[in-house]
């Protein structure tokens, strides 16, 4: 046992703060400000940002590239593990993720060809996606049922010839609104009578196909996150080829769950960085900002708060590596207790800390002159995304009674 | 002790209750739908819609009108504690309030000038108010202090001869975006040498008068609550008749206490409904949506959760009872610890039910599709409005330590 | 609607607190010490203490005797809204309420006698009782079944001639272990396929009747609260006169029902004075106690810990007195959802604030040289005694569901 | 970095989980009744179970003695981060630690004597201790000051010729009351002007010198913790040779910062290991009592219940090691905010999980049937033993300050 990172994670850890630090907080401010401007404009005048565009093509010469993946030719060859604090430090900025080709959903998507696709899916969608050429879609939260359980899912994808049919209603579907988008990968039921772990398939859905109905961005607490946005989108009578479903038809389960396991670690160890940050803007404006003859870090319990956050982010970030020590070691199948349990604990220890920082800025946290509002509607969202923390919790809960079950006691 | 409403109470709530439903509900979607299209647009276009101009009417005619004011020519002579369950029926909507003549900054403005402006202000501007042909703003927060520390207050109102001169910023100055707003009340300092008790005036400064510069709307968790708004303004040497001092030069503080008594109610009680309402869509939504073979209710903690909002809410709404029969029989200044626990109270609760409303709702509980989000946002400002959580606490902890010391301890 | 006790309820207050600080409270440390010496001993050495009895004597002389009773001539007359406040009074002192005959479990079976005994039964067992003569034991909860669910019951009694036969073991049967307790209110099933509310009977045994075998005093939290205890006891072929029978065969859960509503409200209002005062004393000692260069109460959160205990405690007993006021107006069955809400809320408040002196006082506080180790077990014990929190909870929900089934919505 | 347990680490583990099995859990039962019995009788008739004696011939033999000191003659050699699961091992029952000989306080005062002690001290004083043959104390705490300041600390340790004079009074001194306790490690001041973290002095009282008052042993929630006890003691006069202290005059606070490293450790692993017992007992009771026709588990909250305690004990175990590696790799000093946060994290962590087991368990878990009680009297004795939360939340503040003030915000 042992809790230091080791010199490669170390040392890009150090590339990527230095590379944050000289070309990312320069053009910050006013990228937020550039796509807070977008946030009111129809969706499909959304453009990706000239600053965003350039900084990519310096990240990727600066070989902080497809961090996330694990591969040491297309990505970087780091572990779940290994790549966890990169995550953390990326997750202080909103805009940084996307400057490394680290962002959801195309972290994901990449995963999910990566492991099982064809190489002919591969080529034609993988290729350009870790090239930062385009822009991709996760199609899996349907409005008219509740979508934690999968048992619930509507849409279908029906094997017609050598085709397949995809229909049905998806919402929250993130990235639909970017200009780049050239494809979703679309999850339905292909085997309605098969065991409720195959019965779901995965295909490749490219836009640009007749029968995809873009039918309007959703607003996240009044935030349309552009460029990429959160679609609803209707798949009416949509004909792809046979060779676009990923693995096989009744496989979408079982991808669905490898998918899930480094995403969710990247989303925390992002939403920890975030943390980090809003705990940072909380003790800098405690300490300078005066009322009633002292600074707001004498009054009241403000002292006592920030050792609750330190504790608790600290608690939260080693749970998190713990599971991804867990995945890397042992697969993710070993490590669904934890990879639910941090999907529940991160989301709110962000939400709290965010939650007293804007108390400490009054006024100013609920505007955008600080970033702290756009912070806490990602925190609040972030409890539903993915899985509401009461799912998740049954799922932790699930483990347990099987472990005790099984007389597992000492 | 008692704890039923009176008959005039019960009566006007039973006439406001057939109003909301028969009036106000069949146009609130429609009516939100057109804030929100409003709130993506430049403030200088908001209009009021003309679905509450219509209400207003209707409302007036309906003897609903200027229902928070105790007099009874001008207002419905109710008193807070009579008035304070419509408050709470009226918090229900997001549109209700303005419909009946209700909502803030306007009913603390006519309250200040009620009790201590003199006939000419009552002339030239309750008048109006009452009749609801204008709206009136009122600016009291700063940018760049803690003006939760009253005596951090950097605006001046400087005598100048019969003049006065205002100058100084403030901002979170509700209602400067309101087409209808024609003045504000601007607190500022006149005598910084003065026991702190007695350095404020307010003062009513038109909008139209030269060195009155708004220059923007702020965003509160991204929405800009069109058409009222939350400006930032710069007074720059405002010069206003001396007569638009309200009271006198030194009166401001006094001025603000007993503004914020009855106001605090209003605010909480319609939280309060805001908070029955969004109790009454999760159980609906808990009720009949399924998942794992169970409606949501059965899931998890759920159940429990409705018992303790229920709890929350009860002994939120009899704590600010309360109060409001403490302001009516003993005076805003023997109630100060009620008025300050109450605003900590309430904010909270809501905050809490729709936390979880917004869990059962999941993804839609993010959107606009149900009110849930805007009522998140409402909660979560509630907190830092009229002074944050913290600051409040603060007060109720004196007066307890002030009790101690007087040996009241049996 | 009206927030203020009226003029008997305030006088009986008046008279009440003179006689504690003057009678009570000089002998309060002294008895708590003989009874912490009492705790050590086997339970049949067990003595009411002579300050006690002299106590009772004196409270009868003063008219301060039975207030709890609602009858003007066997009590006072004073309503259950109108006895809150004493039973608050109270609740400062461990010692205090049997000194008025006001102590449970003695309250609650002279009200099933008052209210549903025969003649013969208030003449034999209610007016020794009255007069603090006996002392009497309710025997309801079980070891071997979760007694929170009333058809887990396992006991029986049985119709047998002109007697019936009493089986069952029953556990935390508080007062089993006065020496001057004389019967026990037993609990049992008579019934066993009838309809759930009309399977059980309450009946009176006498102790000294064969087959009644105490076996031992529970400790709760290491303490026994000598000299009522907690007994566990076991009913082996009892046999006592069908007269004894309270009402009827069959209607021991009506009575049931009955008895809990005043009850629940004295316990409440105890414990809120057990709360008062450990709030108390947790100011005392914060405003005295110097660490660090500051009093206490200057560092970390304990300043705003006050205030949350004034909101909590101040809202709990808004919460109480309005389910008084709702089982004196309306009766026990319209305040089922306040009864339990109480129940929950109550008990919750109290270890929270127990819980935070015991932190300021330190060691002391773990100690009984102050009474927070006392309190401390009290408010735990209360969170199960007469069911746990959860079982209250779902009562409070299932109210709700109803509410909301009957499409109560505005 | 690395989450898996060493091999060396792994194996002891097996062996003592082998040997807690076989050995100890066959009569922990009989010993908790034969303690309990002890707890009601005056402390000078207090003796080591014979039960245990036995056992510690065992373990010493099983060479499993002293796991807990890093040298690998005198101890085992593990590490900190080594033993850490061990000490949790052993905090799954009450009775453990001692027949290991790792107890506290005696494993605190052979460390101290073991880093800081002289070789004359190691022979006279260590040596017996590590053979178990005697037992020890640690004065600390003091009734009149609030001494988590340890400027306020008010107990003497004079220079006097080739002695030194020790005055005061102190409580909470653990083992006090055990009868194989010999000496006493007594922290006093010794230069009052100095420097405040060179004016203490540790000095070894062997318990039968002249002057050395043992008061009485105080209950912590009414437990007396036979044998050991917490006793209260007053050192008057107290004469001994200046060999007797410990490194030199002025050195006590530097040897205090050094024990309470791995100390710490010891207590939150054991503290954890309780929490994994009492969730044990709660699942197991959850799982197989019903109530309303299913098991408690079914009912409202608290299968969600279950999954917050795993995620919080994983979490605050993950804290615990990673302060272990720190205090390792590093040194106590560098650990100081770990040390202090898994201070406050897991003693609560604790409490909530056995106040949930005791809902679950209704009476039962407020009896001594069930381990409950003791472990909930343990946990809440714990927030305070060793300095109350709020002072090492205070602690953890002020790292955090540090830190920000020096710039490190990346």
């Amino acid at each position: 046992m042992h809790f230091e990172q080791d010199a490669s994670s170390k040392s890009y850890l150090a590339r990527l703060n230095d590379f944050m630090i000289s070309h990312v907080q320069p053009v910050e401010a006013e990228c937020m400000q550039a796509l807070a401007e977008q946030d009111h404009a129809d969706f499909k005048s959304w453009q990706q940002l000239p600053q965003i565009t350039a900084l990519q093509q310096q990240a990727r010469d600066a070989g902080l590239w497809n961090l996330f993946l694990p591969d040491a030719e297309l990505g970087q060859g780091l572990t779940t593990l290994q790549y966890a604090p990169l995550a953390e430090r990326m997750g202080r900025s909103l805009i940084a993720p996307e400057i490394f080709n680290c962002n959801a959903p195309d972290t994901g998507n990449m995963e999910v060809l990566y492991h099982f696709g064809s190489d002919q899916q591969k080529q034609r969608w993988l290729a350009p996606l870790l090239a930062g050429d385009i822009r991709s879609v996760f199609c899996m939260t349907e409005p008219d049922v509740a979508s934690s359980d999968a048992t619930n899912m509507a849409a279908t994808i029906e094997e017609d010839g050598d085709h397949v049919l995809v229909n049905g209603r998806k919402w929250w579907s993130t990235g639909l609104g970017h200009p780049h988008a050239k494809f979703a990968i679309v999850m339905g039921v292909s085997r309605p009578q098969a065991d409720k772990h195959q019965r779901h398939s995965m295909v490749i859905v490219p836009l640009d196909v007749a029968g995809v109905e873009i039918e309007r961005m959703l607003p996240a607490f009044n935030s349309f996150d552009p460029p990429y946005g959160h679609g609803e989108v209707n798949f009416n009578q949509v004909r792809v080829p046979r060779g676009n479903v990923i693995g096989d038809l009744g496989a979408g389960f079982a991808i669905a769950q490898g998918r899930l396991g480094p995403g969710r670690i990247h989303h925390c160890m992002r939403a920890l960085g975030a943390a980090e940050y809003a705990l940072q803007l909380l003790i800098e404006r405690a300490a300078s900002r005066q009322a009633f003859g002292q600074p707001l870090l004498k009054l009241g319990g403000n002292a006592e708060r920030i050792a609750e956050h330190r504790m608790a982010i600290d608690q939260a970030r080693l749970y998190t590596l713990s599971a991804a020590d867990k995945i890397d070691r042992l697969g993710v199948k070993h490590a669904m207790s934890e990879i639910s349990g941090i999907k529940v604990v991160v989301p709110n220890v962000l939400q709290r800390v965010v939650d007293d920082a804007i108390q400490i800025y009054g006024g100013a946290g609920m505007s955008n002159d600080v970033p702290l509002a756009a912070l806490w509607t990602t925190a609040r969202a972030l409890r539903i995304a993915d899985g509401p923390d009461e799912v998740h919790k049954a799922m932790v809960t699930r483990t347990e009674l099987k472990k005790y079950r099984q007389g597992d006691k000492s």
